[in-house]
């Protein structure tokens, strides 16, 4: 068993110690910030969540780097060595206006590779994990390798901010698809995909928190993520990212180049 | 109490049977057709599910009319008299592809006026029912009255092929709220404005089985249900729908009709 399939049970049992925190915030007024917008919103919550988090890596693995989307990791200009990447509460807007379909994500990456990757749905109790080589769970359940299938034949998820747009990239894919799905949490669709619910999804700009759990998930069924232009995802930055099984991310690629 | 209230164990028993029929169909292979395009289709587990319901309403109120999406009920010249408004399945395509995000519909209609209505979540087991003049509920919680919210501070519900037009009537909307989502079917996004976690719903084309429940259970917590220029729901006939919050209600129609 490698190093990093030992650290199955500890990152779990820090994942349900994090859903319980979220789940009793519940009942509370949450303290709500505004960061780059007035939909990019932060609680009390998401940086409870993500300190706690750090305070466990720094315990039981000294001298790791972490990168966390409320900053209170460390800073990147490489990603040498092994590097944690933590969204404590992905889709806070769904958290605070719905509580639900909102995620946690941890991921560990050795040297740029994912080597594990967790997504949970917290209000779904569905534990999505993977570890590179070894497979992808949903919850103790096996995913399947995805069915190639086409474009036609699947349902897509579209970020809010891509549909959204004048510019109708995003709805070309949308109208040759089975029909457009919008959750509102990249781990969450991201997951969706990996169990065959969905036959993509696309997103104008996704941070590395965003996408390292479910790249790694989502490599283990044979899907394929990448940028929008079908260039590699860089964790250093944000991306437009596309994941979907080999067929249809052809498809989308080719879409999304028919108007440029 | 009232001959609708006496009808809600039945018609509860009526729709859970439904429900275990519907869920022993996911290891089978489905019989799926195409009605008025490809994705707007129909399984043998719809058409089974409806003419159960026929049945047991012919067996316990013989002689009241029935209007359902799969057909099998009577032809409708007016309103008349007691009329059930059935849809065996809401969100068939998330039900073939997804299997979870579908519900079971059933609503009681006397002389055009909604006396009963229930939305039955199946994979999250969510009853939500309501008779005239007496609230609404999620299984046996009472769903408090909306908050008044105004479309900048909620989510909104936009139709998969509303979202996916070139013309951009819905997408200021979209932009004009905190978000969008968009779970493909009418009543689980209506249910879900009723119990505050959206501040409304849009979609270009609903028929009447996809509106006369959610219809009854929105007015009930304060909600405005009606076509999207603003003028009453005609069920004998397909509607561009809206509902939403008063405020968002006002809001939307003001955003629809600036390009017009």
């Amino acid at each position: 068993m490698n190093q990093f399939i030992e650290r199955t049970q500890l990152i779990q049992e820090w994942i349900y110690d994090a859903a319980k925190l979220i789940k009793s915030s519940f009942e509370e007024n949450l303290d709500i910030q505004q960061k780059s917008n007035r939909n990019d919103l932060v609680t009390n919550i998401d940086k409870a969540v993500e300190k706690q988090f750090i305070e466990k890596i720094h315990q039981f693995f000294p001298g790791e780097r972490i990168m966390g989307e409320e900053g209170f990791g460390d800073e990147f200009q490489n990603l040498d060595g092994i590097v944690w990447i933590i969204d404590p509460i992905d889709g806070t807007l769904n958290f605070i206006k719905q509580q639900y379909d909102f995620a946690i994500m941890v991921a560990v990456y050795e040297d740029g590779i994912g080597q594990a990757g967790f997504i949970y749905d917290v209000m779904q109790d569905k534990m999505y994990s993977a570890h590179k080589g070894k497979g992808a769970y949903c919850n103790k359940k096996k995913l399947p390798p995805v069915k190639d299938l086409s474009l036609k034949e699947g349902l897509v998820a579209i970020s809010s901010a891509l549909m959204s747009k004048e510019e109708g990239l995003a709805r070309l894919v949308g109208r040759a698809s089975s029909g457009v799905r919008l959750i509102g949490s990249a781990g969450i669709e991201t997951a969706h995909v990996a169990s065959g619910q969905l036959i993509g999804y696309i997103a104008a700009s996704l941070a590395p928190w965003d996408i390292a759990a479910g790249k790694i998930i989502a490599e283990e069924v044979g899907l394929i993520y990448t940028k929008m232009n079908g260039s590699s995802i860089d964790l250093l930055q944000k991306n437009p990212s596309l994941v979907a099984t080999p067929t249809a991310h052809k498809e989308i690629i080719m879409l999304l180049n028919t108007k440029k």
